[in-house]
């Protein structure tokens, strides 16, 4: 049976996450409901590279299923983007091997995180978590710096998740962009925990503070103990950026 | 008594329009109902430089309201944020002489009308407008050089509206910036008819389409007829940008 691969950009704000609940608008739930609506009522799951919160977005999500029916690559983009919401939007959508996986193929995940230091602006406050304080920029660079490699996450991951295994996990790339009154920060690695981004965000910002010195991260990444930082930065300054697969899956 | 002069940005999009209507989320609603919450329940009228439709936005919308309090312009300014909701935002506020009226002072205006014609971008949904097909900017461009000056815009002017008196205004700016697929129109005059800005967007790209030729602005200005021209373009691509008053009323 063929199997696709779509490139997914949603606004997360109106939506309860990624994940189906049922009576709830999440992202998998409309995106199931229009690929049912054009397979003629029967229904479709879709398997994404992972689950965001309610109020994160992407750029690249990546999800796939498996159909019976023969579509040329860019008609199913066409016919799915006529069928969903305006806050979703199939950017590509290609005919795969049954050997991708969205989730389990992936090698590489990308998040960025914005944050706005000036002015309040209206228009951004579902995109950009806003702060009132300055930060001590030299301290967030080396806190980042500290993060990068291979480390046990514990620390940073949600006492709220329930997820078994180990919470080793290896960054590629962890930075930031200055620009304007605007932080972009850059999050790269072969996995991230739940809530882990947005952890290490909450952090980065009492480091900047002066809260904590740049040091407290390796002292947080020795301890293992999810109950250390509970502050979690806010979902709407999340994003989704990038889904990396082996190339020899794509084609 | 005292009159205070707000400088006001908010989302559009979650709004029924600017003008107070019962039972919707209207602007003026939410100002009035903080400034009433601030008076202690005395209610308090705004005056704005005029009205937007549901879904436009401002960066620079000004109202005035009288006010038995004596509260610094600073303070004004926080209290107002922290009782208005977060699409909501006072950027400035100042006590102004009795003289200054937010609407009969005006001397100019400026809107600004955000055209997309790259790929669609669920982020820029609810503030641009986007198009899905190209536009001959040299014909735009002539086009606009046709608006400028001192006219009758009957033509451009909603069929809907119910507005007596003249209809002839004077446009000192109607020009356009590219930045990259973004199309950022400019129009600053002396005053705007009710739906002027979104008729001649309408009438912009049907001309950008080549569905008429620049002339027809021409033909359009002399006709005075509120008939003619019935594309409006949609409200989420119009920004209330600047209202400007004369010097010596500020201070």
């Amino acid at each position: 049976m063929p199997r696709i691969k779509c490139l997914l950009s949603y606004d997360g704000t109106n939506y309860a996450g990624f994940q189906f609940q049922p009576n709830q608008r999440t992202v998998q739930g409309e995106i199931e409901k229009a690929l049912t609506t054009f397979h003629k009522g029967t229904w479709t799951r879709i398997h994404a590279s992972g689950r965001t919160d309610a109020g994160v977005h992407a750029r690249g999500q990546v999800f796939h299923f498996d159909t019976a029916f023969n579509v040329p690559d860019e008609n199913w983009k066409r016919a799915l983007n006529t069928l969903l919401p305006d806050d979703l939007h199939i950017q590509h959508a290609e005919h795969v091997s049954e050997d991708f996986h969205a989730r389990y193929s992936a090698v590489e995940k990308e998040y960025h995180y914005f944050i706005r230091t000036g002015i309040y602006d209206v228009f951004k406050r579902n995109y950009t978590h806003h702060i009132a304080y300055p930060l001590d920029l030299g301290a967030v660079r080396e806190a980042c710096g500290r993060l990068l490699g291979t480390h046990d996450f514990t620390t940073f991951s949600s006492a709220k998740s329930t997820a078994k295994g180990s919470c080793v996990r290896t960054l590629h790339e962890v930075s930031f962009l200055e620009q304007g009154d605007t932080l972009e920060f850059i999050f790269r690695g072969n996995g991230f925990l739940y809530n882990m981004v947005r952890i290490i965000i909450g952090v980065l910002l009492d480091i900047g503070k002066g809260k904590f010195e740049p040091g407290i991260i390796d002292e947080m990444l020795e301890k293992k103990d999810r109950q250390i930082h509970r502050k979690t930065a806010p979902p709407q300054g999340l994003h989704l950026w990038k889904v990396s697969y082996p190339d020899n899956l794509l084609k």
